[in-house]
Formats: structure tokens, C-alpha cells, sequence
């Protein structure tokens, strides 16, 4: 037995010993790049052995490969196989998009249990002295041969039924769901499920064995509707107008196209898929159902919905299985949704022993405070500045962005993404600027800047520059402003003064919280001490603190292949105490305080 | 209380005195021609008063009518109040269409209690301290209000909910069908249901309110899937192709046409109607669902379906409400439809005391035989000579059809429909033609002809001339073949051989059959007397005969009307056992002995 650890995302996967890093990684839900199916053949799915014993390097990769590169301990993972506890580091190039696009959780299971069940059939054909129906027929047999009674056929399966059964020597599968035959098949067929995490930004969709829970494919495309607003109110803005039906097919769309590149170059189809999962956001869970967002997106921000849901995939206009359901996990609240509830899913911190907390930081940061039988879960308007929107140089987190920042004296020392020149700054770079400029008491508690070589005037007060584009290839100079600062600050303080809140809630202090997980793709890339330093979080020590990646997919994958963890969704639902910050007497002070930075 | 009895319909309807017949026919489902919304001034609705007391003649019916008209009883059924046993006959052309398309069925009646009920709803409006979600209120407030629990709510129904009860001051109406809320209305809309007569030449539906019953409204289209074969075969031989797809939106154009024409004109609209019935025989039903035909039309008849179904109109395409249910009655065989169980439920048969023949003759002709606890089902191959194909001069019953003739020595009285000039015989005239053939001694036993000045030659054996050019405006000499009254033996002996197995069957003879009920278009029309004198049917007494027009009709009012007929209708086709006549031992035997016209 083997194992490798995936960074940066820290997933650790068992294998077994032998089998090449692509399979593990595809095993893993890790999507690599490769267009030659993993032959050795497109030298793109490059990866760096951090340590660990590997097979030794082939011709292909010699030929593929600069000596440089091989030096740094880069291999392709379809080549490279393993005999020892591996540790990889996967560059952002190598993973399916060139943003970096979350499809790896963090590995919580479950029994696999899916609420689809197939049944062997065996009829006896039909003749002129005995004319009953094929379902008049089917149903008698699954009640004499499994006990099944008072079944309901789904039309689509009843479309399908009779041409299979005559197809194959009356021999053929049924899909039962419930109590309802969702799906006539002919025997052998892979039954697939889809787990889908709706994100805000990105749409990451998994598909699975819906009987060995194996993953076979991962995919993230970015979500269409940003064109309609990055930011859920502008989108809610447009869906409260007459947009409202051409958000919910933007999303539907997109999961559409990502079940086509699932699919493609597989011998699976999108009609194999007879049930989904999708989480997201309460208000990207209302757009993506159609339902009407006018009440949640005004106070007092009611869902339509907060129940989890199952609905024919057809009358959400995907393209799976005709007869296939889509289930939509609970909401907590209207700014706790599903893909908060998937996050508690996957770090099961709603029984945990230990006191947790969970963060899913983002334009919108949910945060759940788990203690003994308690769970508290609150949710904080922390703006785009993570994302690197209202932030004069910010940029998302792409080729040459900015994502570590080091100032040592006069001297800045940068690294971007994928080594690329330097564009601007993702938000991970943003939070280490602060805190480096800190650090160096360049700032002030308030982030006002005091004297340094590198700051000069701007339209917008003064700014720090990073990079001078004399000295680099960028195109001008990237800088960092006061206002930056000041957006930054205020981000960390509506997180630091949400968790503050949870705490006096439940009379806990900082030290006695024994975890910290960090999920989402922003989560996962910052540097946590750059956190600590300017206060979004206190200075508990730094194992507590865990970034688990995309904790919501991982929840949707869960919801996806076990019955008991959908039960599980609508227990946390019903367990979870939503604690509203707009109005609470204490939110507003605690703010105002959590906006300096530290001494 | 007065009464009308509308010809040739034979429908008696009770009503209260002084109503005008308009009203009254509205009311029984006979839709009569109207252009100006019954106010007296288009002058179409026009009918006969054959007997009874009614309101004197107006002034505006003095202008519109000619003194011939008036002379003939012709008045205008929009003006014309009853105060007294009123028989009125109708004239094809005040019927909607210059088809006699039936509307009016034979009037049996159940307690209105329909799938589907409303409940008042007042929920408190949410504010920052009271959060839940619509739905969590909904479900709450039904509970606690009628004990209503485990419900679910279609999407559609969510998706106006949120809406309907903020513009409401938080007062709605949701509909209940089972324990699924199907639908969310602003209080005092009218609940509608769609009842559907899916026939293979022309589909009826009736507007009822589903809570009063009342039949607000009928409208019949011809069938578009005619372009596709005006038999069945022709059209299941497409839908074996790949033209399933559209035979079945060809039937969903249908009945999406009807439900405009039946808002037309009124405050109603489509997506009121919250529940739909549709009946139709095996293979409209099966064409209509999208379901495979091929088993159908090839031996051993197999249906892919044989219980009743209830399925979202949505997944059929109807332009109805999005929650709504179309609910299918069952069918008893490939041959035997949900139509003839619809006519079994109208007529009552299914548990009456007297021995009764049910039989609805068609293409293809559906009899049942119920006598003390049994029930006999069978369906024969009657051919398309009734519906005027195969026949030299056939046509349908349209304007200036032959529907009656009289032979006496050389001279032929004929009567066409709409007193229009001659253009061919429909089904009606030729049985009749038949018949007084064989009364005048004119053709023998097996349909030859002997002698008559009317009697020559024709490029298909001898043929007689019922009309010459030059005696009538018709564009030329209209004719009946030996050809052709070989095909209206063929038809009249398959449906007399099929009636003797019944009886074989249950050891009857004719003369203890209490009641045969012809229902139906064309049985509606036909002569009985020379439907006996070609031996069709037994020389029983005249009066155990009744022709109750569109059965199938009725039958599918009663389902949409009340869920105990809906338990009925499955209890009916459990209860019928089929006959299969294609392998029957005695069929041929009957058959070729049944061709034979009465010595």
C-alpha cells in the first residue's frame, strides 16, 4: 500500500503500490490536463515530486521534459508511478483550467448507499393467449421475485421498457428509486450520478459509480452567469427583473456542458446519469431552481425554500436520464445555503467532539461553530476583495497573478502564478501585502501608510508599489493602494468580527478552539500566518488551522452515494441555530474594532 | 322544471323554465354555433322545435330567419326561452364544426369530488427575528390548520408561492392533489379541469369547473395526426419509424389548440386548468404518451401500458397549469381502450342489473357484454367503410354526404347533410343503401346485383346509381359498387360475428339481451332499422336500442369530475376479460356465416 499527498491542496489518497499518479489523481477527483489520454504522448500533465520513492524516469519524459525541469523533480503523472508514501505538488498549469479551479475535498466518506437501486428482470414473453401488458408483467414479477409493491413507473422508463426487453431476450434492468422505476436499462450498464458544487464563480461537477463510489472524472468550467453581475446581488438584481429564466438556464447550461466533457472521450453518456447533486449558495440554489429571489434578497432575506428537494432532472432542463432526480441539499438560511450544509457534511464538524470551526471564505463567508451538541452558523458580507475585485490592481487568481509577497527593507520579493510576469494581485497576495507591510511598519493599525522609498502619491491616496515595470516584465507598475488597504481591512473585519460573535455566543474564548477549517478555493491558497498577521483570525497555533480545499464538492460527492448523509443534511439544517449579523447589537462595534490591525 | 331533448343526439337535459336553449345546451356540452356570444345577432345558433313550448318568435329572429325557416319551426336557440317538454333538433351546421363532431354524451352522472382541493392559507409575514423559509411556513401552517403532513411541493407551485402571498397581504390558496401541493393562487380563481376525448378521427375536450362540475365549455378539432393515415396502422407504422415524436406532439398541438379555443372569449386561461383526463383507444393513448407502438401493431397486441397513469402535463407539452396532472384512464387491451373503459364508466354497465351490450363502432369496434357479475371485452377489425374510405363515392359526414336513402321501384329519395347538393354517401347512407337494396330485391345474399334500370357496368363488377349528374347539381353520377357492398358486408359481419361470440361466450341468445347501447360518432347517426335489416344487429325490439352519442366523452367528464370513478375505471378493467377474436376458434366460421345479408 501506498499513498500520496497532493499539494497544494494537502489531500492525502491511498493506492496501491505500482499505479501511475494519474490514476490516483483521477481516483482523487485531481483533474490533470492531458489531451493524449494519459499515453505520455502531450507532456502536459506535468507534476513535482516533493519526496517519496518513484519509478525512475522513462525516454518519453527525457524527451519531453527540460533538463531544468527534471532537476526540480518535475515528472508526468501519466508515467511516473509510485512504491512509497509520495508527496506531489501539482503546478496550477497542470490542473484542467488555468485558473485554479477546486475539485479535490478533503476526503471525508461514507458508505456507499445510493437512494438508486437496479433489479435483475426476467419476463416471460408475451403470446396470444397471454396479452397483458409489459408493465402489468414487470410489475408482477418484481413483486413475486423481490416483494415490491405499489411501484410507480416513471413515463421515461416506460417509454424505454418495452424495446429493451425485446432487445435483449426479455432479459433487462430496472432502476428503482423510492418507489418509483425511474429507468428501464439493458443489464451491465454503469449507473452514474453527478455531484455538482454551484459555486458563485465556478461550477465543479464529479461524476461517480453510483455503485463502487469510485469517481471517474472531475470537471470546473467558470460560471456563466458572471456575466450577469460577479457579484450575487447584481445577478439577484437582474433575476428580479426579467432575467430570472435566463440565470437559471445559464446554470443549467453549464452543467450541461460540463456533462458533455465529462463524457467525452469515454464510453459513458450523459443518459447513464440517473441522479444528481447540486449545492451552491441559497441564491445561486433559487436561480438555479427558478424559484423567485425578490424576498431574499431584501430583508428580512426569506428563502422560498430551505428544505432539501428532489426534482426531475428534465424540468430543470439538464440532459441526463430522463427519469433521473436531481436532489438539492437544505438550506440553512438565506445566506447559509446548501453549499454551506455540504461543508458541514464533508468535516462532519456537526458531531464532532472537538470545538470547530468551519469558514468558507468568499465574496460571501459562511462560518459554522460547532460545540457539544451546538452548531451555530452565521454568515458575513466580506466583499470581492478576496477575489481581487475593487482592488486597483486585483485580478482573480490566473497566470501571473501575484500570490506571495515578501518585503525585506527596500526590497519586494514576488511570486506569481505559474511563474508567469506579473499581471496584478490575486487575493492571496493582497492578504500577504497587508501583512507584510505591517510587518515592516510601513502601515499603521489602520492601514494609513507612513514612509517608505517605495510609496508616492496616486489619485486615490497613497500607494506602495510592488512592481516597478522597469524592472519587470509587466507592463506598468503594480501597486497597492490605501483604499486597497482599506477594502482589505474591512473584508477581514466583517470575518473577524463574525467569528468573534459565534464565540461570545457560545462564552467560548479563541484558545479553546481546537480546529479551524479553512474550505473553498480561496481558503485553500492563503497563507494563514499572512491571516494571523493582520487579524482575521487570532493566533491560535498554526496546526489547528486545516485548509481543506473544496469542502462543499466533497459534501455534494457524500449526498451523492449515501442516503444516510442526505438524512445527515436535514439533521445539521435542523440543528443549526442561524445567528443574523445584519442586526445584532454587538456586530457593528465588533467591526469596528476588528478593522485595525494588529499592534 | 322544464326539459329539453336534443335530436339526433336523443340527450334530455332537466332545466329550470324560462331559460333560453342556448343556455341549456351550453350547459349539457352541445356546442352550438355562435359568433356573437349568444346576444341574437349572428343569427348561426339555428334549431328546430319539433315539439314543447317556447318563447315567442323576436324580432330579431323575424329579420334573420326566412319565412321557410320559420315555417319549418326554425328558431335561434340563443332567443328562444323553454316552458315545457321541450324536443329540439339540431341541424349539423349549428354545430361547431361542419363535422358532426359529438360534444353531448349520454348523461350519466356521479358526485363531483375531484383528485385535486384548495385551502385557504394565512401565513404571518417573516421578519429578522422570525427568518424560515416560505415553504417552512407553508408546511407549518397546514399542519397546524388541517393536520395536513409529509406533503411535497412541485417547483411550480414554489416558484409562485413566494410571490402570490407578498402581493396578497400573506393570504393565498394552495391545491392539494394527494399529498403533493400542486399549485399556489391568489384566492377565488376558478379551478378548471380538462376532460379529452383523444379519438382517431377528432379529439373533443370539455372546460369544467372542478369544484361545481359544470361543464363551462366544448370545442372538438379534427385530428391532426391524419396527415399521418387516417387508419391506425398507417400511423403506428410512422411512429414505428421515426415519427413518434411527432404523432405525439401532433396530439399535444391538439389539445393544446382546444384548450385556446375553450379560453377563447372568456376570463378563464389555459393555466387554471389544474388537472386533465384523457382517454383514447390503446394505440392514440400509447402515440399520445410517446410510448413504443411496435408491440402494439404486431402479434401477439402487446400494450406497453395497461393501468391508469397519472402524469405531469408538462412531460406531455400541454399548455396547462405547470403542476398540473394528466391523469389516463386504463386500457383493457391492445384493442380495448381507455375510450371503450371511459364508455363503460358512462354508461354504467359495468354493474347493472340488465344484460347489456356496450359497442362503439369505429375503424376499429369496441363491444363489451356485461351480464350479472360478468364482463366480456373484445374489439373487431370493422374497416373504414363506415367512415365512407374504400368506398367508390365514400366520404365523411361533411356537407352534402348522402346520410339516408330510400329505394322504392326505380325512384331513390336520398338526403344529404346541410340539404347540400350531392358529393358522395357517408357511413350512415350506405348502410341504408345497403339495406334498401336488399329490401327491394335488388342484390342478393351476398351483395350481387340482379336487376334494376339503375343497375350497369363499372370498371370495378356492376354498379347502381343513386344519383345521376343531370337530375341533381352534383358534379357527376354518384354510385354504389358490389365492390362496395362487399366492404360494407365485410364490416357488418366482422361486428355481427364478434356480437355472437360475446353471446357464445356467456351462453346468451339476442333475445336476452335487455339493452344495446351504441355509442359513438357514427352509431350516433346511423339508422338502427337498417342496421337490422343487413344483419348487423339481431331483429331484437327497436326500443332496447339506444344511440347515446360520445360515451368516451362522458366517461372521461365523470373521471375528471370524480376520483371514485377513477377506482371504478381500474376496477372495471380488472374486472373485463378480453376476448381475442384474431385466434378465437369460432371467429372465421361467424364471420364468413355473418356476411350474408338476412334471407
Amino acid at each position: 500500500m501506498s499513498s500520496i499527498v497532493f499539494e497544494p491542496i494537502n489531500k492525502r489518497v491511498h493506492c496501491s503500490e505500482g499505479i501511475t499518479i494519474a490514476e490516483v489523481a483521477r481516483y482523487a477527483g485531481v483533474s490533470l490536463v492531458s489531451s493524449c489520454g494519459s499515453q505520455g504522448t502531450c507532456g502536459k500533465c506535468r507534476v513535482f515530486i516533493i519526496s517519496g520513492r518513484v519509478s525512475p524516469l522513462t525516454i518519453e519524459e527525457k524527451e519531453k521534459l527540460s533538463a531544468k525541469d527534471i532537476e526540480r523533480g518535475c515528472r508526468l503523472a501519466c508515467l511516473t508511478r509510485v512504491y512509497d508514501e509520495v508527496k506531489v505538488k501539482i503546478p496550477p498549469k497542470s490542473l484542467i483550467s488555468s485558473q485554479r479551479l477546486q475539485v479535490a475535498g478533503n476526503g471525508m466518506t461514507a458508505a456507499i448507499n445510493a437512494v438508486v437501486k437496479r433489479y435483475d428482470i426476467t419476463l416471460s414473453p408475451p403470446d396470444m393467449l397471454d396479452q397483458k401488458s409489459d408493465q402489468t408483467a414487470l410489475l408482477a414479477y418484481l413483486d413475486s421475485q423481490y416483494g415490491l409493491k405499489d411501484l410507480q413507473i416513471d413515463l421515461s422508463a416506460q417509454r424505454k421498457l418495452s424495446q429493451v426487453l425485446r432487445a435483449n431476450e426479455w432479459k433487462a434492468q430496472i432502476v428503482l428509486r423510492g418507489r418509483e422505476i425511474i429507468m428501464a436499462v439493458e443489464s451491465g450498464k454503469r449507473l452514474l450520478g453527478l455531484a455538482v458544487d454551484l459555486g458563485t464563480t465556478k461550477i465543479a461537477a464529479y461524476l461517480a459509480d453510483l455503485e463502487t463510489g469510485e469517481i471517474l472524472a472531475a470537471k470546473a468550467v467558470v460560471n456563466r452567469q458572471m456575466a450577469y453581475g460577479q457579484d450575487l446581488m447584481a445577478r439577484l438584481n437582474h433575476a428580479m427583473g426579467k432575467e430570472a429564466e435566463t440565470l437559471r438556464q445559464a446554470a443549467a447550461d453549464d452543467i450541461n456542458q460540463l456533462v458533455s466533457e465529462l463524457c467525452k472521450g469515454t464510453d459513458l453518456s450523459g443518459d447513464q446519469i440517473i441522479e444528481a447533486v447540486v449545492v451552491g449558495n441559497t441564491a445561486m440554489h433559487h436561480l438555479f431552481l427558478g424559484l423567485p429571489v425578490r424576498q431574499l434578497a431584501l430583508a428580512p432575506y426569506i428563502p422560498a425554500v430551505s428544505d432539501s428537494m428532489d426534482i426531475k432532472a428534465r424540468d430543470l432542463g439538464l440532459a441526463i436520464a430522463p427519469g433521473a432526480y436531481v436532489h438539492l441539499l437544505p438550506n440553512i438560511a438565506g445566506f447559509v445555503g446548501a453549499d454551506h450544509v455540504a461543508v458541514l457534511l464533508a468535516t462532519g464538524i456537526y458531531n464532532t467532539e472537538k470545538t470547530t470551526i468551519g469558514i468558507d471564505i468568499g465574496t460571501n463567508t459562511e462560518i459554522s461553530l460547532a460545540v457539544k451538541d451546538r452548531l451555530l452558523s452565521t454568515s458575513c458580507a466580506s466583499g470581492p476583495a478576496f477575489e481581487g475585485a475593487h482592488i486597483k490592481y486585483g485580478m482573480r487568481a490566473e497566470g501571473g497573478a501575484i500570490e506571495k509577497v515578501k518585503i525585506t527593507g527596500s526590497s519586494v520579493e514576488i511570486r506569481t502564478i505559474n511563474n508567469e510576469p506579473p499581471v496584478g494581485i490575486c487575493g492571496s497576495g493582497i492578504l500577504d501585502v497587508v501583512a507584510q507591510l505591517r510587518k515592516a511598519g510601513i502601515i499603521d493599525r489602520m492601514g494609513k501608510m507612513l514612509a517608505h522609498p517605495r510609496i508616492r502619491a496616486s489619485e486615490k491616496g497613497q500607494e506602495f508599489v510592488l512592481v516597478y515595470e522597469k524592472e519587470s516584465k509587466s507592463v506598468n507598475d503594480i501597486t497597492i493602494t490605501e483604499t486597497d488597504i482599506s477594502e482589505i481591512l474591512m473584508a477581514k473585519a466583517a470575518i473577524g468580527a463574525a467569528l468573534n460573535i459565534l464565540l461570545e455566543e457560545t462564552k467560548l474564548t479563541w484558545d479553546e478552539v481546537d480546529e479551524i477549517l479553512i474550505a473553498g478555493a480561496f481558503g485553500s491558497y492563503i497563507d494563514v500566518a499572512s491571516a494571523i498577521e493582520i487579524g482575521m483570525f487570532a493566533a491560535v497555533p498554526m496546526n489547528r488551522f486545516s485548509q481543506i480545499g473544496n469542502a462543499a464538492g466533497t459534501g455534494a460527492k457524500l449526498a451523492l452515494l449515501s442516503k444516510e448523509q442526505r438524512e445527515l443534511s436535514m439533521a445539521i439544517t435542523r440543528k443549526a441555530s442561524y445567528v443574523e449579523l445584519t442586526n445584532h447589537p454587538q456586530y457593528l462595534r465588533k467591526f469596528s474594532r476588528a478593522i485595525r490591525l494588529p499592534a
